[in-house]
């Protein structure tokens, strides 16, 4: 079995491979070919356990998740964990990884194909909103899909972004200027694109149609029915929204609330998987206002994971175990 | 994360701080400080995905198991997986290592503590029915926990044993015999103590009171209701049958099929937990027919996996992963 640390990872996978791994992810998906049960979880003492497992054609694996509450309050982050491979045919265990990276990764690569399908090539601006671990990678990915000139970043609750800066400085390209807002608000008014990557449980901005009008929002955050980042209204400038997987439906409040409000309609609700794998395209995006939002499935863990896996042995890169 | 290959599990842990870890397991069991989830299994095309996870007081953890039915015919074992542990406070992976040999490790100490506790301290001679990577681990827990003179091995489906007596030959005393037997019967015969380590779903010795008085049985296999490797004679001759868990009532065919027949009675399975953790005995053994069966819990895993973690941070072994 191949063990894969973080830096392993980054070391073998682009961020172009990434991307089209999603792709690939996605056309799975919209093809049927998986085997995807629910997700297992054991609760116990307000510390939670998940095995995600999934099965492809060729390969099948299991994601496993530890999620900590308690864990903030320690400046550890709340989810940990590993991605496990196995042979198809034997079931042996063929590679392990870093379950955090590959799913900061996968969800920036996630959030990048988001912004190639639902914004206009043009695009000069983004917006984050919420300046941790997952907002990290959204940036990065978005500046590989996108040629923004400018990312503009707000955080409610970290008032000191100068780590998080420093560190993104150095993957992005170098003619990109990075710029901190003092609201929500004002980041929103500023950005072409808006990202949204926090654990809210109320919208994150101004309930404005007047602000939100023309913007292309990613929402990140928001994968439980409580959660949401996005205002009402949104629902009644999008013609669509563009969803990962239809499991959104059940589990993310930003669709959930406004649709239970009568705001959204179950029929404007589309798979981007359909537009991918039928090579199809949003037409008039440049006047639209766009909504395109990810709760994540295991497809995306186990196709990005067999990726870097693949790329791993090619370059002979991690430890080989027994 | 401390990653541990089989052979790193094998040096740092000797056969009595195993034994010693399962004593201290079936007192966790007794005492009832622990949580363990049911096992969760995902069926895929006659591939089975097994997830073990189990909570004490200062550290949890999951097994994960593939089975592979198909994998006999390819020479390769049904079985394999890992073994996951996390830290109880936060969550993180701090140490993953080879389910195949702490499998296989765990359940030999199950098997020689189920000797040391149910069998009389001056047997001479042991007879091992089925010869696989189990039977291997029960024969060399045997002779730690007695000082066993003979062993007899009888497998129906290997004929040649050459290469297992040659590897038991290594782990084993120098003088100790090993003899391989033409049948079970003759085993039986020849044997104080018979552990059975097989798939059987018929009983693999004959149907003898004659045969199997005065025996001391050790049961490994049949972990599924329609799974049996000991006689109807066995339930008129024992007094009580003790057993690791209360989930074997459930589990196995050796006692869901005498009690249903109406030969063996509730009343008389009782836990070999409650001896160890009392420091009681079972008197008057020497003059009894006794019978151990184990199905195996979560609890003897994430216990021994501990023992096994802190040895290796311990002795600096094994891959830092990160």
């Amino acid at each position: 079995m191949l063990v894969l640390s973080s830096r392993d990872i980054e070391s073998v996978i682009s961020y172009e491979e990434m991307i089209e791994a999603i792709e690939r992810a996605y056309v799975i998906y919209e093809e049927g070919k998986y085997y995807m049960p629910d997700r297992f979880h054991v609760d116990y003492k307000n510390k939670t356990l998940l095995y995600m497992p999934c099965f492809l054609d060729d390969v099948f694996g299991t994601k496993i998740l530890t999620v900590f509450p308690e864990n903030v309050e320690k400046k550890i982050p709340s989810l940990d964990g590993l991605m496990l491979l196995n042979d198809f045919e034997t079931g042996k265990p063929t590679c392990l990884m870093d379950g955090k990276i590959l799913t900061a990764l996968r969800t920036g690569a996630v959030g990048g194909v988001g912004i190639k399908y639902t914004t206009p090539e043009d695009v000069k601006t983004v917006g984050l909103i919420g300046a941790g671990v997952q907002g990290f990678y959204q940036v990065l990915y978005a500046c590989k899909v996108r040629n923004f000139k400018k990312v503009y970043i707000f955080d409610e609750y970290v008032k000191d972004l100068t780590d998080f800066v420093d560190r993104l400085r150095k993957v992005i390209p170098t003619d990109v200027e990075i710029i901190i807002c003092k609201s929500s608000e004002d980041l929103v008014r500023r950005s072409d694109v808006v990202i949204t990557a926090t654990t809210a449980t109320e919208p994150t901005m101004p309930n404005s149609t007047e602000l939100l009008r023309g913007k292309h929002f990613i929402g990140i955050g928001s994968y439980k029915p409580t959660m949401r980042e996005y205002p009402d209204a949104l629902s009644s400038l999008v013609e669509d929204v563009y969803i990962d997987a239809d499991i959104a439906l059940e589990e993310t409040g930003d669709l959930i609330q406004p649709i239970a409000a009568g705001l959204l309609k179950n029929s404007q609700v589309k798979r981007i998987s359909k537009l991918i794998a039928s090579g199809g395209e949003i037409k008039d995006l440049e006047h639209k206002t766009t909504f395109f939002k990810t709760v994540g499935i295991a497809i995306f863990d186990i196709v990005a994971a067999n990726a870097i896996y693949k790329k791993a042995v090619e370059a002979e890169v991690g430890y080989l175990l027994d």
